[in-house]
C-alpha cells in the first residue's frame, strides 16, 4: 500500500480496493459499492433517516426520469446541470417524443408535483425526503467522492413563509453537522457558500465542510434556501390565511455517498482504514491466539465471551480462520475495526483478555469479568478520540495568518517542499467574484464557505487588500 | 368511491388516490410513491432485509446503466427484456459510443463483476442483495402493480454446486412466503413456474402467487435457479477443491413494490384500505369524542394513555383536528388503520375506553387499566383474522373441479353473470406449450404455478384430456 505521505490519492485508491469497499465497472465513472463499502452507507442512512423522521419528515419516491422541458423552468438550474446530464432518447423500441434526463437532483419533478398537491396554507409545510440514485456525468471521477452515478438523500420542503423555510434550511444543516461530527467523527465548519458556489437555482446555499488528511476540503452536506425560484417556475401557489394567493418558499438539502470517501480520507492511515465505532460495521473482532493444541481450552472461554459481548449490543465478529494471528491482526487493522480482542491459553489461565485499539495502537490487559464494560467504555473513548484527533489535525492545518496572495503562494510552496498538506486558509474577502476567481486561478484554492463562527475575523481581502466583507475558508477541494 | 363489486379496477384506483398512496406523473408509466404509500414499502423492506441478513446475505449497489453488449451474452435474457428497455444514448453533451440500458434486472452487470471476484472455491458462496429502482417500459400500466419504473430488491448469489444453489433458491422463496403471509397477511401458493412463464435466462423459476379480491392472481415474489446460464455467458469460473476449473451455479430472486398493490387488493373493501397491523404505518389512532367543553377533562386521561400505548411499542397516532369524530372515523377507516380508540367524558367517568376494529367493524369497551394489554392482543388477533379471512376468500374462489375448457368457460360465464370473481382453477396439464397457450387464448387464464403442495392432484389435462403431468394453478393475472 502506498504511504499517505508519498501519494495521498494513490493511498486512497489502494486502501478502498484492498479493504474491498468498491470496484470499478465497465460503465464510465460508475462503481460497485461492495458490501463492506455499502454497509458504511447503511449506517450513515440509519443515522440520517432517524433524525429526518424525528423532525417530522417522511420519505417518498419520485420518478428518476425528468422531461427535458422541466429543466427549462428554472433558468439557472438548467445552466448548472445541463452539461452533466445523461439522456434517455429511446424506450420500448421507439424514439421518445421528448427526451428524458436521468435526475441529477429532483427539484424540478418535485416542484411539478408540489404544484398539484399544495392549494392552501393547510397543506403546508410539506416535508419530504427521498433516498435515491442520481447522475452527473463527470469528466474526472474519484471513487465515492465523484462518480457518474451516486446514492444520496434529497430533502424537499415547501413552506408558507420565508422565515419558516430558512429555519428548515438551518435545521437540516445542523442535522448534517450532528451526524457527520457525532457519528462519523469528522469535524466540520458550518457556513454559507459564496454566490459563485451556490446550488444552481438557490437563493442561499449553506454547507458543512471537512478537511481530509491531504489538507483538501470535501463538502459533506448542503442545505439550500430556494426562495420562490422554483415555486414561481413551477407555479406552486397556495391560498393563505389572509385569502391571498402566494408562492411557497422551498428548501432542498442533500448528503451523499461522498461521506464514505470523507470517512476514509479523514481517519485512514498507512495501515489502512480506521473506522469510528458508531459507523463501523464491525466494532470488535475476536481472535484466539496460542498453539493449535490449546485451542479447545481457549474456546471454552472464547465462546461465552462472544455471546456476552454480542448481548451487550456490540457489533462483534470472530475470526477463526486458519491464518496466523499476526496475519489476522494486520487484516483487521487494514479494515479499520476499532477494537481487536485477543485471547490465548495464558489469558484464560489469568482470567484476562487483551484489547488492542485501532486508533492509538495501545494494548491493554483487562480482567475477564470486566471485559464487556471495558469494551463499551472503550468504544465511547475511541469515538471521542478519533474526533479529537481529526479536530487537532484540522486546526493544525488551518492558517489564520495568510493575508495576501503572495503569502498564500508562499505557504503553498513551503508546505509542498516539506511534503506537508497546505491545508486551509481563513481569509478576508471583499465580496467580488473577480477576487474569488483570481484566488482560484492563481492557487487552485476555492472558497469553501463563510463560517458562521469563524475562529478569527479578517479585515482585508486576501486578493485586493480592500476592506473585507466576509471571512471565508479557502482550500483546494474534491 | 366506486364499490368493489361494481368495478374492481376503478375501486382500486379510487382507493389508492383517496388514501393518498400515490400520484400520477407526466413521465409515462411512472408514479410518485407518496409518503403513505412509501411507508408501506419501508415496512416491507425492513421485514425482508432483516431476514436476508439473518441468512448471511449482504447488501451492495451496482451501476444502474448496463452496456448493450452485456445483454447479448445470455441469449434468452436479451430476447425477454429487449422490447422493454429504455436506452441512454447521449450524456455530458455527447453521443455515447455504446448505448446503455436502464436496468430491468441486474444479472448481466452482476455476472460481469462476479467473474472478476470469484477465482476459487474459497470465494464462494457469494450472497449479495441490492435494493434498487428498475425499469420496464410497459405498454399497459397499473399503479404499484405494473409501472415503467419500480422499486425492488434483487438477490444474486453464486455457488460451487447445483445442490447448494437450488437450496438457496428454495430458502429465498420460503422467506418471501414468510414475509408475505406473516407480515402482509396474504396467503400464497409456493410452486414452480411452467417453462413458458420462466424468467428469461433461468433454468427453473419458482414463485409465490396470491389471489386478489377480484379473483385475479399476482406473482408476489420469484426465485430463480439460473444454473450455469449466466456463469457461462459471463465466464464466472472457479478453481474447485479438486483443482478443476468449474462454472459457478447462480440464483436470483426478487420482490417489488407490486407487494403494495397486492396488499391493497387483498385486504381492502368498500370503506377503503385495510392494513394488517404488522405492516400498518399507524396501528392505532386515538380520537377524543364528546362535547368540546369537556375536552380538557378527556385530555387528562387521553394524554397519559397515549404515552402508555406508545411506550408499549404500538405505532400510535392521535387525531386532534377540529373535524367531527364521525368524519375522523371514516377518514381512518378509509386509510386502513387496524384499531381506533375512542375516549369521551363518559368513558373517563367509567374508567373505560372504546376500541373499534377495522377488520370486523366490532366495537368493544375495555377497562382503562386493561387498555394497553388488550390493544397488544387485539393487534395479534387482527393480524391473524385478516390472514384467515384472506385464506377463506382464496379457498372459496379456488376451483378444484374444473376438468375441461368447456367447464372453465362455463365457470367464467356463470361467475360473470353473478358478478362474482371467476377465481382460480387447479387443473391437470399435459406439459405441452400448445395446451397452455390454448387455455390462455380461449379464457385469458394463464398458468400461475405448479404448487409444491397442491390441494388435489389432477389426472387429465384441462385442455387436451390426455394424462396430466402436472397439477397447475390457472388464473387471470395482473
Amino acid at each position: 500500500m502506498t504511504p499517505q505521505s508519498e501519494d495521498f490519492s494513490r493511498w486512497y485508491l489502494d486502501t478502498i480496493r484492498k479493504a474491498d469497499l468498491m470496484d470499478y465497472t465497465p460503465v464510465r465513472g460508475c462503481i460497485v459499492f461492495k458490501p463492506d463499502g455499502f454497509e458504511l452507507w447503511e449506517h450513515i442512512q440509519e443515522a440520517m433517516d432517524k433524525r429526518f423522521k424525528e423532525t417530522g419528515h417522511r420519505n417518498a419516491y419520485f420518478p428518476m426520469l425528468i422531461p427535458e422541458s422541466f429543466f427549462q423552468k428554472e433558468k439557472e438550474h438548467i445552466e448548472g446541470f445541463n452539461p452533466e446530464l445523461p439522456w434517455v432518447t429511446e424506450a420500448g423500441g421507439e424514439p421518445l417524443e421528448e427526451k428524458l434526463a436521468l435526475r441529477p437532483t429532483s427539484e424540478t419533478i418535485i416542484g411539478h408535483m408540489y404544484s398539484q398537491w399544495i392549494q392552501s396554507y393547510r397543506d403546508l409545510p410539506v416535508l419530504i425526503n427521498q433516498w435515491a440514485n442520481v447522475f452527473r456525468w463527470e469528466k474526472r471521477t474519484m471513487p465515492f467522492l465523484r462518480t457518474s452515478e451516486f446514492l444520496w438523500q434529497e430533502g424537499h420542503t415547501a413552506h408558507a413563509t420565508e422565515e419558516e423555510a430558512r429555519q428548515e434550511t438551518m435545521q437540516m444543516l445542523e442535522i448534517y453537522r450532528e451526524v457527520v461530527e457525532e457519528v462519523l467523527a469528522i469535524p466540520v465548519w458550518k457556513g454559507q457558500k459564496t454566490p459563485s458556489e451556490r446550488f444552481a437555482g438557490a437563493v442561499d446555499t449553506y454547507s458543512i465542510e471537512a478537511m481530509m488528511k491531504d489538507g483538501k476540503a470535501v463538502q459533506a452536506g448542503t442545505s439550500h434556501y430556494l426562495g420562490e425560484n422554483f415555486s414561481r417556475g413551477f407555479e406552486i401557489k397556495f391560498l393563505d390565511r389572509d385569502n391571498q394567493f402566494k408562492y411557497v418558499h422551498t428548501t432542498s438539502w442533500g448528503s451523499s455517498t461522498r461521506l464514505i470517501g470523507s470517512l476514509i480520507m479523514v481517519h485512514g492511515d498507512d495501515r489502512g482504514l480506521a473506522l469510528p465505532p458508531r459507523v463501523a460495521p464491525i466494532q470488535l473482532v475476536m481472535i484466539p491466539v496460542g498453539p493449535a493444541k490449546l485451542q479447545a481450552k481457549v474456546m471454552e472461554t472464547f465462546d461465552p465471551l462472544f455471546d456476552a459481548i454480542k448481548q451487550a449490543g456490540v457489533r462483534v465478529k470472530t475470526d477463526l480462520r486458519e491464518e496466523t494471528p499476526g496475519w489476522k491482526f494486520n487484516e483487521w487493522e487494514m479494515r479499520g475495526v476499532p477494537i481487536r480482542l485477543e485471547l490465548g491459553p495464558r489469558d484464560v489461565d489469568n482470567n484476562q483478555v487483551i484489547l488492542a485499539r485501532r486508533d492509538t495502537g495501545e494494548k491493554i490487559t483487562v480482567a475477564l469479568d470486566q471485559a464487556v464494560d471495558t469494551i463499551k467504555q472503550l468504544l465511547v473513548d475511541i469515538q471521542n478520540n478519533m474526533f479529537q484527533k481529526a479536530l487537532a489535525f484540522r486546526d493544525a492545518h488551518s492558517h489564520l495568518d495568510v493575508d495576501s496572495l503572495d503569502q498564500l503562494n508562499e505557504l503553498i510552496s513551503r508546505t509542498e517542499q516539506e511534503g506537508q498538506p497546505s491545508g486551509w486558509v481563513l481569509a478576508g474577502w471583499c465580496g467580488t467574484n473577480e477576487c474569488e476567481a483570481k484566488v482560484k486561478e492563481e492557487t487552485k484554492f476555492t472558497s469553501r464557505n463563510i463560517p458562521f463562527e469563524p475562529p478569527a475575523v479578517k479585515e482585508t481581502c486576501i486578493c485586493c487588500g480592500q476592506a473585507a466583507k466576509q471571512t471565508v475558508w479557502f482550500a483546494r477541494a474534491y
